[in-house]
């Protein structure tokens, strides 16, 4: 397995290549995932010429030509900055920056009747993407005559402080105010000025998210309770921190997505890592793993061979998906039963590789399209996420020997720190996140303290391991769906949509509902949908 | 009016003497109190020799000799120092700073039993002397079988980043991170540390604050309830921001102490500005005034002498205490009907400033020794508490024309933040606090969110108009005492206690048994005390 800087994709609307930022090697686990970063980072060569994209990290898959064809742009709002204050903790003279947001008030029935406002806790991305991939608000809005607002995430997209990417992404010293916590009061203080202006502070404000944004969709609803009056935390694992769920979790979870279709599919997958490895040991053994699995260049090391694979199996598992999409890739439904298909059902006296290789090109070239691969990465770039998972967001992860189809990994957390102050001149704060936002016995603090967040997850998505899947109080309601993956529920309705699914958009529409008019009949208003 | 900086004493135990910061002159109210800032320089004078003391203000009052007699200190604790971060919320390689902490553990009960553990959220002064002065923590310990911990604010006391008072209060850079959001973040972070090494986890915590460090027990709870189960907040103002309370509250109540006690004493006190003003306009006038009040050197203007009787009455009506204390000067019991019966009382035909100067004499001079009054101030001094006052903590206040026995004053945020950027370089975010905490709809948001907060406050007390003074929900009360003054309840219990401050203290108790109990059961854990 090659080893570098755990890269954790908690982005859950993106590309449909699946774009990896390698930072130098050092002795850590394999990235479950790392396509944060590469959004972002693609998005803004997309969208601008400007020299930023010079430090775009490669991108190795064969598909990135195709990406402006993936920004499904169904929805209207007005772009708007606001001046934002760079550091809310502290009063030092820093300048101000300007953070971009969405809104639409089309449907916003206005202050005098209380109308809400739906607000998307923008994560790790450019948020026009995340408006074009969040369906359901937009589906909402109407419904609910509810105004939205998409916020971006400071340091991401255009949001950027200090005039550009290039001075934002400088040094350790001009990233340290990329962290949640100053999100979040980001958050707050856009909306109440909004409000304000608006004469809307009676109007009550729904927070939503997905994964990193959800996670920040349930602090603020914690931590701002007197902001927003609920919150949709959709696959938000907040509790992947510390030793709160075992450290296993996430690759067993993706393990278990491919044993539970096939335990011989599991099984080649888990040997496979041995035959890589033994082969690549060979005389020209590189030169014939580069053939097998049909890269267009050459194989440096097998470790670079692995991450190709490793990234392949858990974005599989965030997106084993229910219907056809084209979420990370162009995909079939149940992806990972296809995969599996492959692997299984290939001639009688398949070798394993090859057996591996018809696996995981349904995930790399499902369209058939792709003549070769790039495995290609750039051992320099600096992500916002990379700079996140070095400081605060420490998510520790290990690989079992014995229930992962993975090679065995354990948690290092010195070889992490010392990987971060190599890449970023930065000491990560392991237990921060925990001792900021709680999540040692969650269910007594939450159940006695917040209220009116839904957790939603599916058990296909890896990230369900570390999230909230119980109910811990009559408010505090955990949405989980056996067959769901990675926030499958925050994307628009389609025709496709199995019964779980909108049963599962259906409870947390009437929890919703429930809330305003809990907030309207404490406001003793009249408010007719 | 003398008018200038508005400094807010938000601290409840200080000196015998009063101590007056004045900042240079513009156009701001005369502050209710500076004794906060004054409290820390002083204790640093005091505790030390050290080059900081060149920095003290000048003491104004008579009695600053006497201070060393008034550090009761009949607890014992250990005296420890935690490496701590100095910015939580960004990730800039800045140094630790020794935050000094006060420990004891004689009557702990230990993690086995999860004995609770009280913590004292120190406010605006050195920490040995709160620990000094709020005895009722102390009383409590052995009845719970509780720790107590006194840690220290950032900037106060010992506890200086960049090593030394004067690198720290050097300038708007250094002092960047004295903000409330810091401190609440130091005491979880402090406390998280101490209970891992103890092993005591499981541990609840209850806090404890009066004044500013009773607003940060009330938003540490309610920031950080998976950190403690429960707050006394005694005399804590956390509405005295924005419109929230009507900005004549602080001074009417003074007015409303006096004029309770006697209609003709408020009368003459609301009458003797004008004589004041028209006497020090005359020849000579400003002498004849420094004559009648037995200033030591000369009066420079008729305002000093405004900042002067206007402390006195201020902080008279914060200490209306029932009994006799030596709390902001030497006392008699129900001080203010002293004074008012020296207004009154004195023989006809005395004019007003001599009735005046008798009357300020019960405080500025109770034991007789004083022969002479000084009101020297430094305007080049910089406090901890100013700086706060000019960055989060603005709390308007303005003085009523009709209602209040001060001379008029209208607030001007202008003009406050003006001179906020000429003192330190800095401009006040006037609506921050109310964002960060909440403030605005309180009553739903507390409500609905928090738990397990006492408000205590006394109506004769000022501060209480900017207080939580009614029941929320079940568990976040209001205990309100009709003669109470400022967090009386946080003293040691005397024998002259009246029966409503220990009935008040013994309701504290039984809420805060409540707390531990319920927090017990909910750990399934048998705890006898």
């Amino acid at each position: 397995m090659k080893p570098h800087l755990l890269l954790l994709l908690l982005l859950h609307f993106t590309l449909p290549t699946t774009l990896l930022l390698l930072l130098p090697t050092a002795t850590m686990p394999k990235p479950p995932f790392s396509l944060s970063l590469a959004l972002s980072l693609t998005l803004a060569a997309l969208l601008s010429s400007s020299p930023e994209s010079r430090r775009l990290p490669f991108l190795r898959k064969p598909f990135h030509k195709t990406q402006n064809n993936l920004t499904p742009n169904n929805y209207t709002y007005e772009i708007r900055y606001f001046q934002q204050t760079l550091d809310h903790f502290t009063f030092q003279n820093l300048p101000k920056f300007p953070q971009r947001y969405l809104i639409n008030t089309h449907h916003w029935l206005g202050p005098s009747r209380m109308a809400p406002i739906f607000l998307y806790c923008g994560n790790e991305g450019d948020i026009e993407w995340f408006a074009a991939n969040t369906g359901f608000v937009w589906d909402l809005a109407p419904l609910f005559g509810a105004m939205v607002i998409f916020p971006e995430h400071r340091y991401y997209g255009e949001s950027m402080p200090y005039g550009s990417w290039d001075e934002a992404y400088k040094n350790a010293s001009t990233l340290a105010h990329l962290t949640a916590e100053q999100a979040l009061a980001d958050f707050a203080v856009l909306i109440t000025d909004l409000k304000r202006n608006l004469s809307a502070e009676a109007s009550p404000v729904i927070l939503f998210g997905g994964s990193y944004g959800g996670m920040l969709a349930a602090w603020m609803r914690l931590k701002y309770p007197h902001i927003a009056i609920g919150s949709l935390a959709s696959s938000a694992p907040i509790l992947q921190f510390e030793d709160i769920v075992p450290l296993e979790t996430f690759y067993n979870i993706v393990s278990n997505d491919f044993r539970r279709e096939s335990t011989s599919c599991f099984n080649t997958i888990k040997k496979s890592w041995d035959v890589i490895t033994s082969v690549g040991r060979k005389v020209n053994g590189l030169d014939h793993l580069a053939k097998t699995f049909h890269l267009c260049g050459k194989l440096e090391s097998s470790d670079d061979l692995f991450d190709w694979l490793e990234s392949a199996y858990s974005d599989l598992a965030m997106v084993d998906y229910p219907y056809p999409t084209e979420f990370l890739m162009p995909l079939p439904a149940y992806p990972i039963k296809e995969v599996c298909k492959k692997i299984d059902n290939s001639a009688e006296g398949t070798n394993v590789l090859d057996r591996i290789f018809k696996g995981v090109s349904v995930y790399y070239n499902y369209t058939g399209k792709a003549e070769c691969f790039e495995l290609d990465d750039d051992p320099h770039g600096m992500s916002g996420w990379d700079w996140q998972a070095c400081t605060e967001m420490v998510m520790p992860m290990s690989s079992s020997k014995n229930s992962s189809m993975f090679p065995e990994w354990e948690y290092n957390y010195t070889s992490y720190a010392e990987e971060c102050r190599n890449e970023f001149g930065v000491t990560p704060r392991p237990t921060w996140i925990t001792t900021e936002f709680g999540g040692h016995n969650y269910k007594s603090v939450f159940g006695t303290f917040g209220s009116n967040i839904i957790f939603s997850n599916g058990l296909l998505d890896p990230w369900s391991g570390g999230s909230v899947k119980e109910n811990i109080s009559d408010s505090i309601i955990a949405l989980v769906t056996k067959e769901g993956a990675h926030h499958l529920d925050l994307r628009a309705a389609t025709a496709d949509d199995p019964d779980w699914l909108v049963e599962q958009r259906a409870s947390e529409v009437k929890l919703m509902k429930g809330w305003i008019d809990e907030y309207h009949t404490t406001k003793k208003a009249v408010f007719n949908m």
